[in-house]
């Protein structure tokens, strides 16, 4: 199947072959249809896969205790590992789908419609606690796992970054924003008051007198 | 042009014909090759018509008198509208690559890079004057641009959203995450705010005295 994925995407699924794959793999074409009966049975495999891989995931994320917040981190983290890791079937499975039979391709539109789906029950009950906020909850799904979903495109397993380093610098920019002003202005008037609130408990004895006790 | 897009995207690069181009035109194969020699050529017009489109938008950014800030939304409000505007082109340009000649290759390559190079030489910009914070201004360009790319796969044209309202939620999103903790730290402001009247309230009698009235 990994041979396989890789021929796809490099060769586009209509120009490859089976013969190419049990090439790639070394092992007779007799041999290969023991295992696939035909392309499209191979290319159907490697959707189901791709699309496993995800759910599996997911679920455990889901049926976790964790609060909203932490579960969008976890399914943050995840997503990208699983781009970054399986990035051969992710091509495959992001460009190949008009290729697959009707029956296969609504069965696939309808599990990543409740992947989608399940990672904005994540996102509705934060908002519903206080702790997330979008007035749009469907697009936020769509940008994050879009901007995970397009490290199949640029990312370079030779490259500085890993799954880790990436994840981070996603949940960070997801959580706070680029913008610096609304958090600095914050921050400065958090620690104004802070100071004067010091400066208070600083005088409150001065102002009792030495011999005296505040109840 | 658009022709020629939508069959390689529907029925792949090296699957679809001229014959089928001229076809779907409604022109004669004689007369599609006054216009393109080979179906490579035409591949590689897409590209650049789909590379040119976003560089002559972004060189209007990048030499306008705009702040970073504005800039970015700029970016982002020009790049969501032309990838839902440019679909066809653009499924061609993100998956087609592979197909090209190694030579336009390496050129489409170095113009993707310089663009991604003016996107985050806005991003370097505000994080100098400090309305931007990010500690990986090139991997918040690939999140950021990610995210709208992602749209030709899933907008639909038929569905609820125009550009302008997925460029406005990427916007807020991108701006100021998702996290709620602004308006939880506007709380804890309150709170501190209530102590310090309080502890007012509390040494107001200390200091008048217990026999005297403020006027």
């Amino acid at each position: 199947m990994t041979a396989a994925a890789d021929l796809f995407r490099q060769r586009g699924y209509r120009a490859a072959t089976l013969d190419d794959i049990a090439r790639a793999v070394g092992v007779s074409k007799p041999t290969l249809y023991g295992y696939f009966r035909s392309k499209e049975e191979l290319l159907a495999a490697i959707f189901h896969r791709a699309m496993s891989l995800f759910e599996r995931d997911l679920d455990a994320i889901r049926t976790s205790g964790d609060d909203p917040v932490t579960k969008l981190r976890r399914v943050i983290r995840f997503h990208v590992g699983a781009v970054i890791a399986e990035r051969s079937f992710l091509a495959v499975f992001f460009s190949e789908e008009a290729n697959l039979p009707p029956r296969l391709s609504r069965a696939i539109r309808r599990r990543k419609a409740r992947y989608d789906r399940t990672v904005r029950a994540i996102v509705e009950a934060g908002v519903r606690k206080g702790t997330l906020k979008t007035t749009n909850p469907r697009l936020l799904v769509f940008a994050m796992l879009g901007m995970s979903n397009w490290l199949y495109q640029w990312y370079d397993p030779a490259g500085e970054w890993d799954a880790d380093t990436i994840a981070a610098g996603f949940i960070a920019l997801l959580e706070s924003g680029y913008l610096a002003t609304p958090r600095t202005r914050q921050r400065d008037v958090a620690e104004t008051l802070g100071r004067i609130e010091r400066e208070l408990a600083g005088l409150a004895p001065l102002i009792r007198g030495p011999g005296r006790r505040r109840r």
